[in-house]
Parts: C-alpha cells; structure tokens; sequence
C-alpha cells in the first residue's frame, strides 16, 4: 500500500478487548482508519461502529475480508476461532493481528502460520507485555548482558479482583491458554536465545473450589527449564484484590532486572493510615500505552512491511509451554518438551 | 464547528516545543488535522511541514490568522511574542492554545484575556503539569479533602542538565518568566481556593556565575504564603545532571500527597553497583501522556466549547508570583500582593 | 536462674556467624555474659575470647557443658554436630539456642527434640528471618487475616556473590540443608496452620557446572503444595551479584503482603547515570537487629521460661522439606510428604 | 578511665527521652552502666531507676556531679536549663552528652564550650540524624564528591500527630529552638564546609491559630543562604497525621542525594484499597538504630577520648540560625549572619 494513505483497519469481534483495539484505532492511531467491524452476535458491530463513527459493521466477516479496501485486521474473537480466522484473512491478503492465543493446538498454529507465509503478509499475535516500557527496558539490559546468563526468571499475571465471571462458561485450562500463555511468551523472550526443554504446571480451584470438579482452574504455578539451564516460574490468579498485576524478575550471573508495578502512578498518599498508592484496576488501563504501542507497531508494519512485533511463530512457542502445562496437570509431573 | 469534522490546527512558531506538539497533532491526536505551520525563521515551517506532511507552511502567521479553514491555533513562539499573538488570533476567531507564559506583563495578559472575551473564542494555557496523571490524581485527592487544609506546599523543576545553552541568549529573569511559572502554578492549582500574599525570592547564578554580572540566574528558591495561612515553596534549577526532575507535595491538616518521579519506568537493575533505575531526560519523555492529554483536551474544547484546561486568567494569576519574585530578587525582601 | 542476673552464654563453634553471635552478646546485649568460648580448631576460640575479653576458651565443648556457671549455649558448628550438640547440652541442663538446620535426619531431629523436653530446657533454633522487622509485620498481617486466605507463596534466598567458595568443601544438597531451609521455615510459618502435602524440586550447578558431577548444587527451584490449598515456590542462588537478597510474598484471597528490600538505606543517589542505591552485602548486616532480636529473645528465654521464638519441631518441619527436595531431586518428579 | 570497665553513666532528667536515653544505656549498651538518674520532680528518678534496676536515684543533680564513681552525664532537662548544667557537669570532669538544644543564647552556648574545654572533657551534643544510616549515607556520598557542589538544600522536620500538648505550656519559638535546630545542624553538616550568611523565616500557627497571639507557632519554613551560593529549606510542622516524617536532600552540580523515609519497614500491603506501608509514628521507634548509635558513640568516646559526634561548636552553630530565624519572624525580613 502507499506509505501516505491511513491504514483500513477491520476488527473481527467486537467483545472487549476487540472494542477497545477499535477506540485505540479511532482515538490514539493517527495514521490508521477503523473501516470495518465484523460480529456475528446480532447489533454488536453495529452498535460498536455507531459509537465510534465507522460506517461497515456486518455479522459476516466474509464480507470483511472481501472487501479490497480493507488493507489489514485485528482478529479479537473467542480464541476458538483465532486460527481458521488468521487463515482465511491471510488468504484474503490482508495483515493480521491477531489476539492471543493465536491457536489451541500444534496443527491449528502451523496451518496459521503457513497461510501467512504463503500469502505473504505480516501476522502479529497480541502479545501485549513486549510493547510496556518497563519490560522492553528490562529486555534491552538483558540483550545488552546487564544481567549475565539468566540462571531465575519469574513472571506472573495476577487478573483483577474480586473473580465475578461463571465458572461455567469459561473454557477448561483457560487459564493456561489465555492467562499464562502470556507469560510463556514474556519468559521465551526475556531468555533471549534458549529453548525450554521441561515444564512442570501444578494448577488449582481456589476461589471457586465448587466448580473444581467441572474442571475450572484459577489458580496455577509453572515450572519452566531451559537449554541453558534457566529455571523459570511462572503463577498465575484470578482475583487480586488490589488490581491488575503483572511483574516479571530475570536474575542471572551479573545481576537482575525487575519489572511491572502495580501502582498506577506516583501520586502517593500519607494520612493517618499509613503511606499508600492506588493501583491499575484494569489491563487496558495499565497497559494503556503497551496497547496503543502495539497497534502503531502492527500498523507500521502494514505500511512498510517490516515486522517488528511476535509473530506466529512466537505463539506456537508459548502454546507449546501451555500444552505441556495442560499434559503435565494431568500426569501430575514433569513434562519433556521435545 | 461540526462535531463529525477534523480539527484543523495551525502551528505558529516551530523551534524545539512547537515542533514537538504539531508531531502530537500529527501521531497522537486522531481527531484533529495539522493544517498550517507558520515561523518567521526562513525554511523552518517548510521543513517541519515536510516531515509532518503538512502542506501550508509560511513565515507569516498573518496569513495563516486570515485562512477561515483554520479552527485553532498553537503558539509557540519567543515568549515575548505570546500575548499579540493571542490576541491576534483571538480577533481572527480562532481557538487559542499557548505556551506559558502567556504574557510577560500584566498589561499583555490582560489584553490577550479580553480578547479571548470579546472574540468568544477559548483560550488555553500550557500548564502541562496539570495533565500528567501524578499531578491529577494528587489534585483530586486534595479537592477531595484528603490531606485536609494545605499547610506546608512544595513544586519544584529541574531542567535537565548538564546546561549547554549560552547564558547571553536567556533573556533575564527566564527562571521565573518560564521555569517557575509552572510551578507557581501548580501551586496555585494545588492549594484549591487559595490566593498568594506575599512573595519572597532568592536566586542565583551558580551554574554559570560568569554570567552572573549580566544578569544570568539558573537556580531559585521562592516562598510564597497563602491567605490560608499555607506556605509554599518552589525551586528550579537549570542543570539537573540526573534527568528532568518536576516534583510537587502538599502537607496538610490530614495528611499529605507527594507527586512527580524522575524514574522513568519501573524497570529496575540489580548488579554489583547496586540497584539502579534509569531517569527521564527530556521533558517530552517525561510528560509526553500529560502533553498528548493537554492537546486533547485543548481539541475537544474547540469541538464541543467546553472549557476544561488553564486559561488566561490561571496564566495571569501565575504571572503575577513572577513578577513579584523578580520585585523581591531586586529589593532582597519580601513582597506583598495586594 | 535469678531474673536479676546476667546470663551467661557459652559459644560452641567460632565461625564466621558464631563469631558473630558472640559478638552480639558483648557488644549488642545488656543482660547477657560472653562466659566461654569453645571451638576444636586449636586456637580458634582463643582468638575470639581475647578479642571479645572473655575469659574462657578451650577446644572441648564438654568442659564447657560441664560448667554449672554457664547458663545457655549457642551451638554454631558445622551442620552435621548439630543434633549431637544439643542432645548433650540439653542433658547437661542448659538452654540452647542452636543455629540451622538444626538436624539432618528425622532421626536426628527427633533425638534432639527429645533431649530438650527430657530435660526441660528451652530449644530455639536460628531462624532469624522471624525477627526481621518486615516479615514481622508481614506474618501480624497475615495472622489478622489482611491478605486473607493464602494461595499463592514465595520465599527466596539469593547469597552475596561472587561466589568465592571451593565447591568441592560445600556438602552435597547444602543449597536445601542450610539454604532453603530459611525459606521452608519462613513459608511454613507465613502460611499459619497449613501442612504441606508435596514437594517438586529442580536444583542445577549454574554458577560451577564444572562441580555438577561432583554433586555440586547452587541453583534451587521449590514448588511447595499446602493442604489449604496453597502453592508456595521458593528460590535460592548462591551468588546475587547484587548483594544478600531475602524476599517474601504471600498473596491470598483478600490481598497480598511482600517482604523484603536489598537497599540498604532509604538514601537514594541520583546522578547522570540515574537513580541508585546501595544494597547489604551481608547477612550480617541486612539482618543485624533481627539477629541482636533473635538473640535478645533467646536470652529472654532463658530468663523467664517463656519460648517464642522457633523450637525444635519447627525445624524439624523445614527438615522435612529439605527432604523431599533432595528425593525429588534424585526421582526428578514431586514427592508426596506423609 | 579504663578501657576495660564499663562506663558509669548518670541521668539528669528522666522525662520523654532522657528515660529513653536510660532504656538505651541499660538494654541496648553494653559497655555502658547506668549508675544515677537525677531529677527534680519529687518521685520521677525514683521510678525510672526502679524500673531499669539503677540503685542510685536523686532530686539534686549535684550529688551526681559531686560522686567520683560517674564518668559521664546525659543531660535531658528542659532546654533552659542546659548550658548551665553541662557547665557544672564539665567542671566536675564528667564527659557530657547534652540534649538539642545546648543553649538558648550565644552566651550560654560559649559558656558551655568553654566550661568543656577548660575541663578537658568530651561534650557531644543530642543531633541524632547524624547517627541515621541513610543521613550518613547521604553525608559520605556529599563528602565522595557525588554530588558536586552543593546548591540546593532541603531538611524539614514533621512530628507525628495529631497534636495533642497543651500550647500554652511550649515555650515560644520553640518550633525553631528545639525542633527545626535539628534541620540546621543537618544542613551545616551536609553543606560540608559552607558557612551560613542569610536567613529568613516565616512562621504560623496553623495548627492552633487559636494559640497564635499568645506567641505559638507550629509551622514554619526557613531559607538559609550559604556562602558557596548554596540554597537551603527547613521546613517543620508540629503535627503530620501519617506519622514521624524526617527527609533531607542535597542538589548539586553533578546530583542529587535522598535521605529519610517514613515507611517503618519494607513490608507492603496490597489490597482493594491499593499498596500501602504503615510508617514510623515516634522518634524512638525512627530512630532506634540512630538514638543507639550516638549514644555508643559517646561511650566509646568517654572510653578513647576520641570525639566523633557533633560539639558543643555544632550546637552554637545551629543556634545562630535559630535566633536569625526569630529575628526575621519578628521583622518581616531576612536577617544577616555576621
């Protein structure tokens, strides 16, 4: 496409967090325009396009990806469909990106893959954490050797409390599909370099232990070794009281970097109670910046065709991890990852 | 104007601020179109209109004052320039925006007021500090009584060092025209409801004492109390070899808040020095949220006609601590205001 | 003994950290009496009771339980006397405070417990870390229920490096005996009223892969369940080139508490390379007023009969641990505790 | 004396901090014996010397100085009586340690010195923020050059509320004599060989305006001009609801330096309320560490001879700037130091 033409951006699901990349594009993207909403639930496009000023909304994303205007999509549907999406929109010749995970299974992920390598165009998965500035520093001091050979590393995801969502009707090992596969992928980054080769995943109901039976799980630890001898743990929880939480630590032979704060600014209180911060309650707030970093990036790439955010390839990576979680849940042991 | 419709800013004075709130238009702010760039200086809104894509550039603010496509207008030009410019533009209709200081008189800041008046047009100042989050949370806190009545307020800046600028091409008493006067205020800002009565300043020349003689001054302490019996103090300084340094606190009966961190992530190295945090080294990094805010807010004022952020009074209010600073620095006391 | 009498305190072992637990009782504790000094090394213990003026020093512990005038022992020898040492000072009627691990065997433990109860003298074991000021107030939060029902612990211990030691004179699984031990007792104690119920330990030789073969351990991962529910993780590195890093978290139903800071100060040095501070590179230091506290209490102990700090039972539980780390280890796979 | 005894040490005054003082001599010393308290308020020294098993309590100062067994006197009375008291301790050839402030007027701080001097004994005076290990952090950092030049100074001191005493039962200008004396002695010593030239001053009654003809004063913030071109602040305030609050900062050419910190420990509390630390509400329990520290000091200087802390000349020092400060109060202007 031509580099002084806005980017048409379509969004396929219109939940959440596909609402809130909409508001990024029309509120905090300069240079790219919200030309399409796709939602097969009936009047959620519409309604989404109305608020936001964009004049297609359909519940057929066929029509999206027919559509020759549309230079590029953001795929925020129930992951179920992510990788058939990915596919069909790469088919189409479109830019994807797509929220994560990208995929459930090993075949799901290398057919997204293929597609978006056949067709030759950029995929970006929302791995959201690589564009937050503590973490991409925290990153650069370990590329640079700031830290040495990493030897621990530690990263977590504590979603915001109090847990109001039915057990039910969340998916079984969401929370290693969903939560921790974020965490996967800020591990495999950070140790820049090394391959996992075990993983070891302890998981549990604790704040719904009534829906333990039915498989819910909130509540999990992971234990990650790599080729180069890092041990890696990764936690995750569904109910932090105090906000949204998400920190990671690499510690290696010549020192450590920390990362993530909870604390949403520096204004900090003293009174009679003691000294106190308030915290990010939510991840589009704490993550704000790493959300709109993250789009302007995929955008950048659909304009010049330099990919610089996680691709597909970094998705099949963290889904690995997750799957091995999942197998390693169930033999209640250690896992070899091939 | 239509609510539906762009907003076409121009830009009039590109040196270092300006050009850096036209990239704010042009990459941060969806809504509105950066229509003109307009500099005296030979080529300098050519080139900045290059880079920005922008296609109106001139070195005659006139003819950009005279286009009826422009909605608004940023000045950022010498300071001495501030208040014709104002109201100038204020007579030509169009929204106003300008840096701080508006005015280096009370005389000028009371014309650019009333002609902001007459013309029916809003005018904002860029007290920028009232956007950062730090300093807006701490405000709230304040307004909702949490640190009880202010007693004892600190606001201070430190420009970050080390100083390169010729001493001979400050204009004198900048410290106060332009560095404090953010800090006066915020103060005022801060202690809600409460007027100044007296003003006593000292400052010196102790970066470059060669250039004292001539009138140079590069740090400063001012005190100033308030008719609610509170006390505030403000430093600058114009070589903060660790960065941008902008902090503010405010004691009161119940409490305190304490607002601004030179630290620019929570990104923190561990290693055989210590523990260590890199700080923000230029005022665009440091508050480049609160600028984009700033603009924002500005963009929505001229859409819908709501005031929100400083106007011309505030930057008069805050002219007048500087101007009593300077009166205090020549008689070496304190001075009263009426 | 009389409550208006010193205690006398008999030192057994004057290494690095009986040397200075000695020292603590002269210089850091009013009402308690350096009276004898015994270590085998020939001329060990004469050093030291010169240095600290005591009068007392010979090469056989026996000649020193055999005092009638000594009221109390501290046993700081190498591990594997531990046991022995303080069955035989038991039975010789005085009080004990015996640094850990206290035993390395069940047996062991048992045997020494036993002593203590046949005798009926009080038995506190050094684990120190309960007297630090943050852990402190972190299990007073805990125990009133702040951070609610504990899910998720961690405990690390990461040792000053570099790491100077000879592996080949460190004994095999040292890195969970004398290590990790800190940190199973810290979490077994944090987590109040829980039993853990399984162990998966992954330990490695990242610091000296060159002493792997020999059995040389530096790097430890614990996951830790507990029968509430609980997963717990501790970590220990025998070389923080950052200095003597503890650390603590526990985040539960209602909240999370944390524990622990390497900054030695709250002095904080900002200059052109950033923000920095300066951390404790030694135990010693980190933890000297919860040393002096430890031993206060011990002495107190003594005195008045009542025993707070930790006994023989609670290092028989962190032993426990330790011990199915080793197994776990040895079986690569979790390890249930009975 | 002999090194190999303990020191005798005597107690003149046994209220708030001279009964602390004697807590520190007989559980948190050694080296030192508390041998007589001394105070006119029939029953005080009684009590005190009851509690903290001293056999030698009296109404009369005197027969303390006259007992040949003392070596050393804490002098804790009310201020006014001070000077004259470490002259009469002087000239019975005690070692001195006297409470801030040593004097009220130039003359009897002379007459101190030089009743010190004459007698060839120790006079170490109560200015325990040096003994701070944050503050003397601060000072070595000064003093390694890593700052650069000192140029803008800030100590203040906040006592913990809510205020409860009785104003009409302080003596007027106290805010400056007792409380903010500890401020300039900071700022003297951290401003390392600068010599203060200027001060003004502004004070009120804030807190108790009620109390405000009668002379009270319980805030008050004071620059200081130094000869080196140095910029200092103290500020105070006689009721912080959040607790004791003491900070100081030094800015200069090359950096800055931090001290002071109202958090009790590094335990953090996360919950729906946010983050937050409890903080230190008495000077006893801030300064602890410190309190012991100046006293070892002054042991070990009554034992070598060796002077370490700040002298009688420290104390007139800050003295100057206190009554500089209550001149300027009284005439609305700064005041000259000669």
């Amino acid at each position: 496409m031509s580099l002084n033409n806005s980017v048409n951006v379509a969004l396929i699901g219109a939940g959440r967090i596909g609402s809130f990349h909409a508001e990024s594009v029309v509120y905090r993207l300069a240079d790219a325009n919200l030309a399409a909403i796709a939602d097969p639930a009936p009047g959620t496009a519409n309604q989404l396009a109305e608020k936001l000023g964009c004049s297609f909304a359909t519940t057929d994303p066929k029509t999206v990806l027919s559509d020759p205007d549309i230079h590029a999509v953001i795929i925020a549907t129930p992951a179920r469909y992510h990788s058939n999406l990915v596919a069909a929109a790469a088919e189409a010749g479109k830019a994807v990106f797509c929220e994560k995970p990208m995929a459930l299974t090993i075949e799901e992920a290398n057919r997204a893959i293929d597609a978006a390598k056949s067709a030759n165009v950029p995929l970006q998965v929302g791995f959201n954490r690589r564009w937050d500035k503590a973490f991409s520093e925290g990153h650069e001091a370990i590329a640079n050797g700031q830290v040495g050979t990493p030897q621990l590393l530690r990263s977590l995801t504590r979603d915001p409390g109090p847990f109001g969502a039915d057990p039910a009707r969340i998916p079984n090992w969401t929370i290693f599909y969903e939560t921790l596969i974020h965490d996967f992928d800020t591990l495999l980054w950070l140790n820049i370099g090394a391959k996992p080769v075990e993983v070891y995943a302890v998981a549990d109901a604790l704040i719904r232990p009534d829906f333990k039976e039915a498989g819910h799980l909130d509540t999990a630890v992971v234990t990650i070794r790599f080729d180069n001898g890092a041990i890696a743990v990764a936690d995750a929880n569904f109910s932090a009281l105090y906000g949204y939480d998400v920190r990671g630590e690499v510690f290696g032979s010549e020192g450590m970097v920390t990362m993530g704060d909870a604390r949403r600014s520096s204004m900090t209180l003293f009174n009679s109670q003691g000294v106190s911060c308030d915290t990010f309650r939510l991840d589009a707030h704490h993550f704000l910046d790493a959300y709109t970093a993250q789009l302007a990036s995929f955008i950048n790439t659909v304009r010049t065709g330099e990919v610089k955010g996680p691709g597909g390839e970094d998705a099949r990576s963290a889904l690995k991890i997750a799957l091995a979680c999942i197998q390693s849940v169930k033999i209640k042991a250690p896992v070899s990852l091939g």
